[in-house]
């Protein structure tokens, strides 16, 4: 499974991934599920992605080719006019995508490749936004009311964010919240696991902030992660029945 | 849905169901999923339910039934000579009903009626135990590395009682940890809700220490809830990053 998160908020966006990907519990590898595109100053774009490797591979290597495709009369997701144009131009490749996998599965097996994909960015003149792209292709967008959106497993996470995220979050906060909420997830899903890949995106900057990659071994998560668990363990101490 | 939790440990057993039933989200209604039997000083067990509701409560009947049934031949689970008799007991009745019913449904939808149970106890002379049943009837036991078992909408409340709960946590730290392992449920899923029903088993009684119903406006709970929500605001603004 997976685990990614990102938040739309007035500051900027926020987006986090596990790399962790499974076939069967004895086939465990590291994949990267976080994408970004850029033409910095004028547009980025960051693709998390949930679901059947052989899906989601596919999907973003058509994005990529039709990137350097010749055909200037075909938008792509560098060209298209709006963020909205942009999760169309995704739905559409993973729903092709789904069903052309999807039919050779099921000649062999009673079963479906779905995945599903949050797509988030600004290109300059636009305002910033974040969709989730469902495995049929369709697609939710964040809001004021609901700024994040999850992917993969995200039960064990979703307690923090209920009660931390709002739209006026800071940027260092929002930061924070969300590797708690991996944290949490880490700790109760094997299926999910480090190294991670984070980034920021400042409102209008239309370029990554920062990014990095959190090793299995980093120090500053660790510690973190340690002080979270101290921290929820003397908060649970105070509460009195 | 539906969350259920049961904690065995060193000093007895904490027991917490909610009450939400619902088929599809414009019918929802309220019914117990916490069942005691009771022979105090004898024995005590306690079933806790998730799934279709025509399962667990025929699967209840039966059981009540077979207790008040002239029959002494047959062991029921008051009379089982042991808790693992008792989770066999409960395991075939789950099996033969779902079957039943999953045969009426079947011949009028694709779908199958499924449930699980937490049945947990303890007779005079004989160890508490604590034992998940699966939909098929067969069971898995909590033991000291895991010394909790859930059924329902798990996912939520499972980080904190990762975090918190140990085979040798006090009964009154147990209340607290089930409690707010609700909590977050409540707030992140909309299909488990109040009133709850507690139960806590103190080692060798073989009685319901104490067992209370949490309704919606408890004004205790409502404390407690916005406590832990303050407390880990304030666990949340200590981390650095």
């Amino acid at each position: 499974m997976t685990y990614c998160v990102g938040l739309l908020l007035r500051d900027g966006i926020v987006l986090l991934s596990d790399t962790r990907t499974n076939a069967g519990l004895d086939n465990i590898a590291t994949y990267r599920k976080m994408f970004t595109f850029e033409d910095p100053g004028e547009r980025v774009i960051v693709i998390l992605t949930a679901g059947s490797l052989s899906v989601t591979q596919n999907v973003l290597a058509r994005l990529d080719e039709a990137i350097h495709d010749d055909a200037p009369d075909t938008p792509n997701i560098l060209t298209a006019a709006t963020m909205l144009q942009v999760a169309e131009i995704v739905g559409s490749t993973l729903n092709t995508v789904a069903r052309e996998v999807s039919v050779k599965i099921s000649s062999m097996e009673n079963q479906a490749a779905t995945a599903s994909l949050i797509v988030a960015g600004q290109r300059r003149g636009g305002a910033m936004r974040m969709f989730l792209v469902y495995p049929e292709g369709n697609f939710i967008e964040a809001t004021e009311d609901t700024p994040y959106l999850q992917i993969g497993e995200h039960k064990y996470g979703k307690p923090i964010l209920d009660r931390v995220i709002r739209p006026d979050t800071p940027l260092a906060e929002a930061e924070k919240a969300v590797l708690l909420s991996m944290d949490s997830t880490l700790r109760s899903n094997l299926s999910v696991g480090m190294p991670l890949d984070l980034a920021v995106i400042e409102r209008d900057a239309c370029r990554i902030g920062h990014a990095r990659r959190i090793e299995a071994g980093d120090a500053h998560f660790a510690a973190m992660s340690e002080a979270w668990s101290k921290a929820l363990r003397a908060a649970f101490a105070q509460i009195t029945l």
